[in-house]
């Protein structure tokens, strides 16, 4: 195995946010499940923005949100995902690669105009989003650049590909390619409702071909359609090699073969917006797994960049979070 | 004269605003004037934005964000700015009108793209700014809505205006329009820079055809080419009905004949970003003239919008102003 070119590879939606404050009766009357992510159509976007309240636009992208974190503590990160050519998808890769992260994918000359997201975020700092997918439907095989998988040592997805048939093969293509290359694959389940959706692929994928697996409580709990946090964690322990398993501000754990590690949550004086938290935990972890820190140290950075995200509107760093770890002793 | 149907209706440059973090290192390098705007070109805008850092996108334009504070405080406001019928034009309209402000100036359907100002803000919370004025270009006398004019209380426009011979003359026609019909006119000089541009042309409008006049300290005393405040201030004493001169941390005055009133500036816990500052100041005095407030309450409200602008990223209030006074006391 060659040295890496790159520590961590992310493949995802690319998905420029675009951020609102809404009180409580507008999720309501919305019909909105607090928390959740919905796939929406052209004509329910239009209708959210024209009753939602003046916005913020900022890059996003689960996984995008995650490349761009490894860059900032440092990493060598790429990514793959999909714009149009527009002005959002121009700021989509300004962002990108601004932050330091390799971002090559073309864009598409045709079709849907570059996702957004309605991120509605209610008093309580939970978000809402709402998410038309527009440009995204086109990322598929060709966009999985063989050399930039070989030459990062994890390679890590978000389980919202698997929303759109083109962008799952292109994320199994690359599962393939990077464990053909003795590289590390890596999925993040994404969300609860995504967990119902291709829970039976899921497994499949975990069991087989994947090597750290990301996962709050809910997503965990709803993979193994179980109630218990502890049996779904017992559960993941036998079908892959690694779990990472986050709890808010319960802390998260990492489970890897009969060891189990529990880290703290990093204190947080004000959840602003929660939006991003996982994405940025996903970015610490793997920043220290990859530079072979131990699995408790890389969770710590997990949680920092997690809690530094939810103290802010945005799922992208505000700080320099390589200058932040060191500056809280933890790199 | 009928009853107003707007409050206030404002005039300038509708821009979005592309806002970044940056060192000092990174003014110097770039050869800019701290706390300046600059008008740049689209190669120079080009370069800017390939190396500055990720950026969050917010509707900004001072006279843009004075109507939009206006509506936050429940006044009834309405905008006239220019966009281009692209991503960046929609995103502007709907922050505009979802604020509550009435914008109907129609988007431009070619020429330059909607306008963008690059704003660079140092750790001090000072912004640099570097203005690519797009589509601005085609406002122009067409798009004085004279109803518009005639039925608000004030019309206010930016000085910036005049750094384009068309929106200047749309300025002119608008100014004569509302003193037709018995309303009041107000003018920003919006920076010392663009004083030094046009100051004998302002210095003849103002003495001709403006009611209310708002500088800041530097504007003002650039305008009377003095080094002293105090001059200045007498001087604009005579030459308008109404000064409005704000002072940053050292509050303001409202000049009146020769009535002198002084207010103290709302404190701040933390300066992140003084974009904004003198445009919701303007927002919030002209909300309260309007309602008929004492010019010492107006100010007030004037200095609780800066102070709210000036605490957090982006020259859009992130609060309900009019319930924000309310809670102050205010009104």
């Amino acid at each position: 195995m060659s040295q890496a070119d790159f520590d961590v590879l992310t493949i995802g939606n690319a998905i420029v946010d675009v951020i609102a404050k809404v009180d409580e009766a507008f999720v309501q009357k919305e019909e909105l499940v607090k928390g959740s992510m919905n796939l929406i159509d052209e004509d329910r976007a239009e209708h959210l923005y024209a009753v939602m309240g003046p916005a913020t636009e900022i890059s996003g992208g689960s996984a995008g949100n995650t490349a761009a974190g490894v860059a900032s503590f440092g990493g060598k990160a790429a990514y793959f995902g999909k714009v149009r050519s527009d002005q959002l998808g121009e700021i989509y890769r300004h962002d990108m690669r601004s932050t330091g992260v390799a971002f090559d994918t073309p864009a598409a000359t045709s079709g849907p105009a570059t996702a957004r997201s309605f991120i509605l975020v209610t008093p309580d700092g939970e978000r809402t989003m709402n998410t038309y997918l527009g440009a995204c439907v086109n990322l598929g095989v060709g966009d999985v650049d063989k050399a930039v998988v070989e030459s990062a040592q994890v390679t890590y997805m978000e389980g919202y590909l698997w929303d759109k048939p083109e962008a799952k093969e292109a994320f199994r293509l690359a599962s393939k390619i990077a464990r053909a290359a003795g590289r590390l694959t890596s999925i993040t389940l994404s969300d609860s409702f995504c967990v119902e959706r291709h829970r039976e692929s899921f497994l499949d994928l975990i069991k087989g071909s994947i090597d750290i697996v990301f996962a709050n409580e809910s997503e965990i709990t709803s993979l193994y359609k179980t109630q218990s946090f502890d049996g779904a964690l017992q559960a993941i322990r036998k079908d892959c090699p690694m779990a990472v398993l986050t709890r808010s501000e319960k802390g998260s754990m990492v489970v890897r073969g009969a060891e189990t590690i529990e880290v703290k949550a990093h204190p947080v004086s004000q959840v602003v917006d929660v939006t991003g938290a996982g994405d940025l935990y996903a970015a610490g972890f793997l920043f220290g797994h990859t530079r072979g820190m131990p699995l408790a140290k890389s969770a710590s950075l997990g949680s920092l960049a997690a809690a530094e995200i939810i103290s802010h509107t945005g799922a992208r760093p505000e700080v320099n979070l390589g200058e932040y770890a060191t500056k809280m002793g933890l790199i």
